[in-house]
């Protein structure tokens, strides 16, 4: 664990006794226990290298019932245990922390269970890897819209547990907003069958969108429906320069009277991170000839045609060049050009990689705002610490920010490093001054639990610790996370 | 209350004792405080007439702060309180139910405390009736589109605390999806403050969905922030005459492959709900020459303009027209005119009140297994009952029913009443075995509320039970309403 961020003390529970560990092996048979720490390795590190777990095994359950058996096992036995998905969270949500806690991959219930084409939703075990489901989505000719950086390894369980967010936000909602139904193994191995296909269900407390975004701490979701849309008959993608995230925000009005509903992405960035795209992503070129301070990535999608989302894009872009609100812009001119452009979008956290230590945020604030926190947080962060690399990307449109900070030019990456909670509380201040979140898209884990608990009114932290009882008396499920009992 | 309908029995609340009466009418000041029969009648009865309520008293509070205070004051004294928006509700949510309990109106709450055009967002009291919601957004150029028969007296709070579906949902979503914070008073008095404005926020469990949808059993929503929308440039409204629901549901795939997103209506009536239409409703006219068997209303909007729309109406109408799916169609010559259609849509219910008693459903099945369900529980309700005349309407895009059941000519309107029960339990079997609900946009209330637990998975049951007991001690919110503890 990087000794530079503050994260709470893992827990110091009795590590799993030998006939116990037999116990929970015997559910899943050998052949789908991992105990050799290099087996285990993958899914104790993450890829920010923030967490280093520890965990007494991995089991690798085949199917709903065994999820099930486990669940009551290790809430007879008072046994922790850490659901995971893909493990590409980035706030350790899904890293075990002790070797008395026994991890639980979703990674064998990998089915696509069905798909209904006419009812438009594909029914899913919660380990399929979401590029999976977008990839059965189009084979039936539809769409399936939740797109993040880590789709090919991510898994839907995992999207739906932190309810995910990613490009497709802006017309089509959270993962929250794309899931009919779910299944779930609840505390106590009991399941909550709540898959259903329905679009208007008004049977009760909403139990589903309760377990949505719980990270784990109220079950253990082993399956979903979710909803398909029809598929695009065209799409367009350009890249435009614009002055500043004011100007960028006069584009999303254009853009947004001009395609409505078709407006299914608009990303911002500044400079700086096209400069680190270029100089770190193999093939990444500059969609443009000049430079220019900020750059807006827009994504136009037709129901009709390739040549209406052309014409769309052309027409906002002709309105906002007339405006002088967009400098240049560039549409991509075949399909591999739009999958380029998307990539260097989609690669900006990995550049940022070369460039030393990131101190990095996931804010949003409400849209219009926008421009105002990214000229407050600048100057505060430049403030604190001169040289700092300010690359504030993300879904302007969802008002959502990654406010990732890379080092000075020659910094200690350390040192750093080591002012992590320093700079969230300078950047964090600012955002709630503007009613917005500290935690936008990734969640709370570990890395903002403590964060949660000082600021959110004391009124809803006892709900949610009153919820996280019922669900949870044992405290078995994923416990520490997001909430501490 | 009708008699011929089983429902759970009144409680026996002891009547309020006069010192305590006078501590609520202090709360609120005399003016606001209702106790004389005649004028408390209008918060006691309901459109239905199935429940007629009893109560100590009707509360106007005029602040969220005069909400919790009465809350408080009711957790301290046992008292039972039921919150009431426009009393529009059709499964007796908000009807109170003896001497001891304790009317909460939130009429006087009816503030639009803000809009922010450019985070197209509306800030509500929760007592602000629907149809000037939709008022003050157009009034900004914006669109709010949950839309409703009742939308001139419901109130948004109620529309929350049920998840009202309506026409809108099949665009737009479910009450809930057009929320994006809300603030209710809790049963102690603490006010939950969640009046967020972000499209994206993961700071831990999902409390605003759970009090959406918790119809007053869980806390009483005080004030709400709305998404608004671009307000399309262009509609059209056309009726077509199809054979049968599987013919509706033909067109209904032709019209989403050609508006996409922009296919902002399609309701289904059988021609029977059109005769009432016509014979009871002054103004109606039979949209097409010909009758035919059945009728879809659909509506296409376009965010660029009314040529967009009216195009888009026509190219997917000859393409339903070539294909035989549908057999003449006619669309709204003006703006008047489409008004008039959707006049008649909706008030299908009202029309439906001079041909005598009618037994309702508010069903959904997955949206392909529509013509299934009409046909199987056609056939049996005519078995059970020959010459029931069935007037099965609704939002046909989203498999939502409302599967209303006219008495036959010349029937005893009690005794075909007093088969509600039976009729019921024959529908909602067919609508099980379907994967379906009998409760798509209505609710629980008191109406369904021993059928949810008949049908529910006891492990669903004990969790909502878990959570009405932490959210509500003391049983004082709506007790006895969706959930018995």
């Amino acid at each position: 664990m990087t000794a530079s961020i503050d994260l709470p003390a893992d827990p110091d529970d009795a590590p799993l006794s030998e006939p116990l560990r037999k116990r929970f092996a015997a559910i899943v048979g050998p052949r789908n226990v991992l105990t050799d720490p290099a087996a285990m390795a993958p899914h104790l590190t993450e890829t920010r290298g923030l967490f280093q777990g520890k965990a007494a095994m991995v089991l690798k359950p085949g199917s709903v019932e065994e999820v099930a058996a486990i669940a009551k096992l290790a809430n007879e036995t008072l046994t922790p245990l850490v659901p995971q998905g893909g493990n590409t969270g980035h706030v350790g949500g899904q890293s075990p922390r002790s070797p008395g806690q026994v991890l639980l991959s979703l990674n064998r219930l990998d089915t696509i269970r069905a798909i209904d084409p006419a009812g438009r939703t594909i029914t899913v075990d919660a380990g399929v890897v979401l590029q999976r489901v977008q990839e059965a989505a189009e084979a039936a000719d539809l769409f399936f819209p939740l797109s993040l950086g880590s789709e090919g390894s991510c898994q839907i369980g995992g999207n739906l547990a932190s309810n995910a967010g990613g490009t497709g936000v802006l017309a089509y909602g959270n993962a929250r907003e794309l899931c009919l139904g779910i299944e779930a193994v609840l505390a106590s191995g009991a399941v909550y069958r709540g898959l259903r296909r329905l679009k208007k269900d008004n049977r009760g407390y909403d139990l589903r969108d309760l377990l949505i975004g719980s990270e784990g701490t109220l079950g253990i979701i082993t399956g979903a429906v979710l909803k398909l849309f029809p598929r695009p008959a065209g799409r367009e993608v350009a890249y435009a320069g614009v002055a500043d995230p004011t100007a960028a925000l006069a584009l999303l009005r254009i853009a947004e009277r001009h395609a409505g509903a078709g407006l299914t992405g608009f990303e911002i960035m500044p400079r700086l991170a096209l400069d680190f795209v270029l100089n770190h992503i193999d093939g990444a070129r500059d969609p443009m000839t000049a430079p220019h301070p900020w750059y807006v990535l827009v994504e136009v999608s037709s129901s009709r045609s390739g040549e209406d989302a052309r014409q769309t894009m052309e027409t906002l872009l002709t309105e906002a060049f007339s405006a002088a609100t967009v400098a240049d812009a560039a549409i991509a001119q075949s399909l591999s050009e739009a999958k380029a452009f998307w990539h260097m979008r989609e690669s900006m956290s990995f550049a940022q990689k070369p460039e030393g230590g990131s101190i990095k945020h996931d804010v949003a604030v409400p849209v219009a705002k926008v421009p105002e926190f990214l000229d407050q947080a600048d100057r505060a962060v430049l403030a604190a610490i001169p040289g700092a690399r300010i690359c504030s990307f993300g879904h302007l449109g969802d008002g959502n920010i990654h406010y990732n900070i890379s080092q000075p030019l020659g910094a200690d990456k350390d040192s750093f490093l080591s002012r992590w909670r320093e700079v969230n509380a300078i950047v964090h201040g600012i955002v709630a001054a503007l009613d917005g979140t500290f935690s936008a898209e990734h969640g709370i884990g570990l890395l903002k639990r403590d964060e949660l608990a000082r600021t959110k009114p004391p009124v809803e932290m006892n709900l949610m610790r009153d919820i996280k009882r019922a669900f949870d008396p044992n405290n078995i499920l994923n416990p520490g996370k997001l909430i501490q009992i």
